[in-house]
């Protein structure tokens, strides 16, 4: 068991018309099943760091706890790859619901979602943060310098939980949702308050990415790459302020655009109307 | 309904420190729930497209079909996003080992796998195929050129089905498994012999897509970007050449190099040996 993301293989590379062999660095994928009171629950594909904060964030954003407090006892089990969660209650919360479609009343009236646990758990948010242009640039930026498995590798998602001006955690996962479970795990257990926080993320904001976002609680995303149509539709409507394509010193706003401000005094103002 | 894979939206652009308005391209992202027997089976978030290619890839890939045969009817409702499959049978085969952790023997001696069906569907190659190194690299081009809606959205994976020197089928998705699953359909929709095939990948290769590839049952994956450990070990194990991070005119094999050769001299004697 290794707690680095990635390991060293020898592989055949061509180049120059001609094979060589050579040692290359290959990102961990590592399977960890969850057991909640002795029962199976899920498998996850993950990198093999930080299970305590990954398994707890899950189970929360899949609306079987709300609180640390309910967690009677969490055993890692690396060697094997299971995560045994006993629960102060026998009752597992949602779990009947858990990957099940939920359906909407017609007319578009109802909100995007299409996982039962997730009409359960994302909330609208209730931030009235707002933050300048310059800081969704520099928060990113803070990011990538602090992320240098991708680099190597070609292989994981970032994500990290932000203040306006610093970066407060960030976490790496081979999976995109992974890497933002870890998040909420670690504001769980540590009991950050992620109302004034924001999200930046390197990967594609998707409808799960999003929902994801609502449950941690942020009011911003900020996002390396492009959203897709269905997570702008739950962003508009949870209240979520959806940002991606930053790159240099461009960006585009995809919802809620009244969180970015050019500067302080418009954020002064904006807080005082 | 729209047959696109994009749509258009009105964004915020924050560029030159000033915002505008102006109309970008989004990609779609669709929730297609399938029911088999008039139970509900999964939710896939999918690209609107190619549903029932889809479906049926899926289906064979979870294991609960072999044969297009094995199907009665099937019928999309593409207005409320749900797929409705009528089997011959009324059994529905590993319905109770839908992601269920499967536990391998000790000591490393078992195959990689963590899901109970992918021990039960993914195949060993007897692929014999071999192919040129200039044919890695001509075929991941023309998959590249024949798929430009990544270029404009920077949103969906593309695979395709070749033979040595020409596409044969490709298909794009916003999950890179789903276009997968719909390549798989499409061969058994369409007879396809897949043994002497290749399969072009744009995204990474993860356990998930070379299981994937292993039970479309070719036995040669190419792809742009990097594998993983799990999926390398899986591709030791079954008999698959996996080769990655091919760009501009090189590419790294991670197993089985035997099959990517120098020329069709050196093919020639491989198949004669």
């Amino acid at each position: 068991m290794t707690d680095s993301l990635s390991s060293t293989r020898s592989i055949v590379k061509y180049n120059q018309q001609q094979f060589s062999t050579l040692e290359d660095e290959i990102v961990i994928e590592f399977p960890l099943t969850i057991y909640i009171n002795n029962e199976e629950f899920a498998t996850m594909v993950c990198s093999p760091r930080d299970f305590a904060e990954m398994v707890i964030g899950f189970l929360a954003s899949e609306g079987v706890i709300r609180f640390k407090k309910e967690i009677k006892d969490l055993t890692i089990d690396e060697d094997r790859g299971f995560a045994y969660v006993e629960l102060h209650s026998t009752d597992i919360k949602n779990q009947q619901y858990f990957s099940k479609r939920f359906i909407g009343s017609c007319c578009g009236k109802s909100r995007q979602f299409y996982f039962q646990n997730d009409v359960r758990t994302a909330k609208t948010s209730m931030s009235s943060t707002t933050i300048t242009a310059e800081q969704c640039i520099s928060l990113m930026k803070k990011m990538q310098d602090s992320s240098l498995v991708f680099k190597n590798t070609g292989g994981v998602h970032n994500a990290a939980l932000c203040s306006a001006d610093e970066l407060i955690v960030n976490r790496s996962d081979i999976g995109r949702h992974n890497a933002l479970d870890k998040l909420y795990g670690h504001s769980l257990l540590n009991g950050i308050a992620v109302r004034d926080k924001i999200l930046v993320f390197s990967g594609r904001i998707s409808s799960e990415i999003l929902t994801k976002a609502a449950k941690i609680g942020v009011g911003i995303v900020l996002s390396k790459s492009a959203p897709t149509d269905l997570a702008i539709q739950l962003a508009e409507d949870l209240n979520i302020t959806a940002v991606g394509f930053i790159r240099g010193s461009s960006f585009n706003i995809y919802s809620h655009p009244e969180r970015i401000v050019l500067d302080q005094t418009n954020e002064t103002k904006e807080e005082s109307s």
